[in-house]
């Protein structure tokens, strides 16, 4: 939390359009990896330098780009200089912790995303930025951490009968967000599990103090939901654009992954309210038990109270105590305290408390 | 809920159109009915494959096709190329875990929505999905389970005196819609039942823990108007497609089905304050309950402590008492006591403990 | 409450514009009269048969038929095809169950909303539905139950020097709507004498058990406000309407009319943070009542527990306890235990306790 | 609360544009003050009737009529008709209780609002309602008491340097509504200090009931926002209105005044969320006052109930108890029994409860 | 806060446009700097009175005139004449409590907002207002106090090699609102850093009494998000003011700009369910505390009071109690006492009592 904060005031004092990376740190390399293909040919290169990738701004053929790591900031600018990228859009490529968005430049689209994972322990979510932008015959992906999400998308393409083969950039950056949207359900599940379990452990041992595990969901959530509301918009946005980078052909997918984002925001509510419902389970477990100490205490002082009262009175070295002469005395009054404690008995038991 | 989800995974990292069957297991038979009827005549025709379908593609009468079903892939896919249906709009089909939606193709109006029933056990509510396709002479009904609910229709259709068999294949995907919709209002019947049984035991035994009932009425309330409350955008939907495959003068009867959504919508909005209102009931009662208790611990606390105090001084072994020598000594003591008892249970009546 | 959805299932699977009657039963007569009048002439009329009507349709006199009771289906069905009134419009004149609203037809304009009153015991509130219909020269008021509230207009038309006689049968229809909606405010304050008896009670008397009483206040404030909100839309449509029926003279009555509706949504808004204002008294003295129960136990067990402790320690057999023998001993001991006893008082009068 | 109501039901059943007066009795004398300016010359007249009026009507000097009561119907029909105001524009000024609004009639526009003060004792606040007409050359102001707010504006009307004076009746009638607004903060001030003396004293005493006192607050700060927040809306129609009785060039004066109702609204946002952090404190004061309540008795009944019971084992009787005959067993028992409670303490303070 | 408005109602029953100081004392000097620059020349000059401003009016050469301190009115009054400023803009200017926003005037572009600071005991949030102007050639900043903001700005100035020189003043009013826009994460960072040591204290300790912090915490991030929220309106507004005042080139910075605020905002809001979320923690602590005490005290009463029952009965001076006599009785005794005991205690495990 606080670090992703500290991230941003790095820039403070800055002018607009200086490259500062914002995020994790990160001291791997930068991998520049580039697809280029046509429904006919297919070619796959790992580029070293930036300057490998002039060919591409022009040629004809369709190039994908992905870079993975965005926290070396003069490759960053190459990259920029090269495909001619406004300095505001490096700036967002940049920065990893700013509201998914589309934009509209006037020689590309730019998207950036949230790429959504189960971190290793199974405890938490990872968010990682992925800024995608879309040129005339070209598609770059930054991502922050290399990544095999996108291993699927590289396999269809190898394949020359599908369609992504056939279809041209803009396709290719609609499969980009649409496995991106879909790998959302993965985590939305993992989430859902996570809850059931908390849900199921707040019934069965409803006294453990669980206030830090609920808070920690809710705030889990939260994240969730600000990672993946603004899609909404951004998708939407898409078909207001008019840009002719973007066939008209394609906006019915374009609608199916508004859809899927529309599922996930409203997976994410169905979750809201499940977390709080696992809190009012949980504050009614920790009241119920409240009230069940409350009755034992009252069940044992309120019939041994009495007795004790009772026993006291015969404990009293009064000269002139007449029961206490009598033969039958104490077994007479082991009876009396014997009735007296069965009435209260069943008294607690109409009343339900025991 | 998380084999719902569960069903939705299955499609992560497949390519848009891909034909997944998702909802519950199914592995019975795919039935296949067809009526062809014009005013004047009428057929009832059970088909085996999807090939027996071409026909009524392109003929002028009017045709429903009812298959049972969705989980059979191939047929769906069959269906999809005798009725030139659109990939996504078929993905939508066999994915029965989305939003109730509209969607306007070229050729036909797709509109899928939720048919509800109470579960043969009357604790649950079941979720079905229904698609509906309108096309200019046929309408195809694809339902997850053979079901009863249409049956009426088909009575109506029998009759060649109904206004069903005059007016055309919009009139016919009109009454599709519009008996789903009525059939929501048995079920919200069923659930208010369940909500005043709720409320009346919560009101006869408020110490009972009723918790996870209510929040399992919460849910059920919660899921039912996803269920819904998205359908009255897409019946919205309807008057603004201009489509040339609804007659104007069916609009009308879109606005009353529109007003039945809006109802149930409502309805629902009545149960959730009432699911509410049963909640601070329940708590009421538990914190009751707890007053209660605590009155009687120190009802009986506060008489016979004091008593017992009592008792205990003329208990001590000094040796110079005086009390304890005088003969009356112990009946006074009696009696002082059944004073302070009676005073402090006075005390009681006039603070309305007892 | 679940009468109401009773009634509605009634229509469940019956084809649309089936005239069935959902609502209270009702076995009364039906009446009809008719109150026929231009600013010169004047004429009441009891009709026994809906064909007497006839001759309103279609003369330049304005006419107001009233017809109490809506459950003879029969007589609506006549009463519709002399006045060409479509299917829709009498079904839901006949069903007492939905929301407010207005319809605009070919040759009238529709309009349904609520009368509401106070039940004769003063304890509930009462709604019944009034349908009003606005033709060139008549104006239709279908009500369930023959009520009084209409009287004061009746007593207006029949004097001739009021501008009801001159204005046309667009400002009848509004004085009917208008004397609908004032009487609202009767019942707004009827239900807040209700609310201010209701706190004054949980002030006075914080432990009574009044949480179903209020969970009553706000379950009908809730159906009030379902009853009179959506005549909001309903009146602010007319506007939009266009409608030649209704005069542009009469916009700024209408006007009016929505000020006021709005004025009574309002209120309903007051009383509704009302009602959780009581809801908050009422909690207050649940718990304050907990916490005066806790101090009573506490005080007396604080006090006592420690006294009786000491009285013990000399209640104890030991052989060699020196204190017993010395002569003043029992008299210093009370001393101690009255110089305890008053230095605990003093504690608890400094925390505010006593 | 109730005699608003009751006010407003006095008109159920009477026509539209029947003056009655609704509001507080009030039988003082109704005044009528002119005030007729030009940038040159200037007259104050204190007027007996209407009919003095009526020369105001068409004379090109600047007229502003201040009439004070409007409980007085014939003199408000009067005035009507001498400036030929419109009849439901008169039902609004003599109806007290409707929520701030603005209306175009043709010859002026009307604006009603509530005129806030603190009642002579400091404890409520007390609305009064003014209603404004603009017409070509007059402003009529109603106000239901005699009051000095408007002295100031008096004041600098008699001056003949002033904007006032060479400014047109738009102006005027600005600052009459921009006084009233302003002396909103005097309000807001008031109340401001009176929730921090209320938050003080609940942090302080935190065990006395303030739930009445905190809920009186809300219910003031809900009044004052109806009172306030529908202007905002007024004003902004004012824009809108493009009446010719407006000059462009006071626009942005009534942007200005905008402005300051919505910084009011705003204040009183700002209190809505003060008092429910106070009762939020106060909440948490009475349960911190139970939690030390339990723990005092806790502490006591720890430490004396074991002890107690180690005493009742001496107090036996039984023949043979070696302890009872040691010479030291006294002695080493109050030993243990120290030991004991001061274990017990050290373990309440382990716990922080002491 | 109660200053706040004193400071507001100072200006009460003043006619529009007088110049007022609203704000904290201060009786500093006022400073006024000017930096003159185009591409090539840079000038810094300090004024010691307006007069010297004129110059600056109508030179081609960019100016940025700053003015710490806005207590002097008639500094701000001579200021105004020689840029020709609006008397409604000037009355902003020298108001220092009202709401972030943008008017246009005739001459030039009018923006005040807020800047923000941490107080330096590092307690408190300080909140400055800065106005901004924005002329053809001059863009005016007045400050409350000097501040050091800004030093970065004029550092790049002198340096002729940036962008600021050669971009227009339209651009430098945008660095000077982008620059107070950043500063607001060091803000919001110190906010959060504030939170997290205050979540951590609930947890460890949740026993103290943190509802004022916590209350005050709430304050702070409510009274931050209405310094910030309407910023995020104002900034949109200079998209659509079209003014020649500000270049089409800049555009894209502004919405830049834009982005951070609504970034701020967001932040914000997460804090507050922050703020909920700690104060959700504290109220479970508070619970548990008293469930523990409870605990305690059961298990303590459950054990010996039924022990010291025991005790009590052969305390009994009965002449015939046949155990008395027996040898071991006192041994048996003592044995019965550990197992009842042990059963309690074994009881009170397996409920996870201790």
């Amino acid at each position: 939390m606080s670090k992703k904060r500290r991230g941003i005031t790095r820039k403070v004092g800055l002018p607009p359009g200086t490259l500062v990376h914002v995020g994790r740190e990160n001291s791997a390399d930068v991998g520049i990896s580039v697809i280029d293909y046509t429904s006919k040919d297919f070619q796959e290169i790992e580029c070293s330098s930036p300057e490998a990738l002039k060919q591409y701004v022009e040629s004809h053929t369709n190039s994908w780009i992905n870079i993975d790591g965005v926290h070396n900031t003069q490759l960053l600018a190459a990259t920029g200089r090269i495909f001619d990228l406004h300095i505001l859009l490096l700036e967002d490529v940049a920065n990893a912790y700013h509201r998914p968005k589309i934009e509209d430049f006037e020689n590309c689209i730019f998207l950036s995303l949230k790429m959504l994972g189960v971190s290793p322990t199974g405890d938490d979510i990872v968010s990682e930025q992925v800024s995608l932008v879309l040129g005339k015959h070209w598609v770059i992906s930054f991502q922050e951490q290399p990544g095999d999400l996108f291993n699927n998308i590289r396999e269809r393409l190898r394949d020359s009968s599908t369609q992504m083969r056939i279809r041209g950039c803009d396709y290719l950056f609609y499969r980009l967000v649409d496995t991106i949207v879909d790998n959302y359900f993965l985590v939305l599940e993992h989430l859902s599990d996570q809850l059931e379990a908390l849900e199921e452990s707040v019934i069965e041992s409803p006294t453990t103090n669980r206030m830090v595990e609920i808070q920690q969901m809710k705030k889990r959530i939260s994240s969730l939901r600000r990672s993946i509301a603004p899609l909404r918009e951004a998708v939407t946005a898409i078909e207001h654009l008019e840009s002719p980078l973007v066939a008209k052909s394609t906006m019915r997918f374009w609608r199916d992954v508004y859809e899927h984002i529309v599922h996930a925001t409203e997976s994410i509510e169905i979750q809201r309210d499940y977390v709080s419902s696992i809190m009012d389970l949980y504050m009614n477990g920790v009241s119920n038990q409240m009230n069940k100490v409350m009755q034992v205490l009252t069940i044992i002082a309120t019939i041994f109270i009495p007795l004790t009262f009772i026993a006291g009175i015969y404990g009293m070295n009064f000269e002139y105590m007449p029961e206490l002469g009598f033969k039958y005395s104490y077994f007479i009054l082991w009876g009396v305290m014997v009735i007296i404690a069965l009435f209260l008995l069943r008294f607690f038991r109409v009343r339900k408390w025991i």
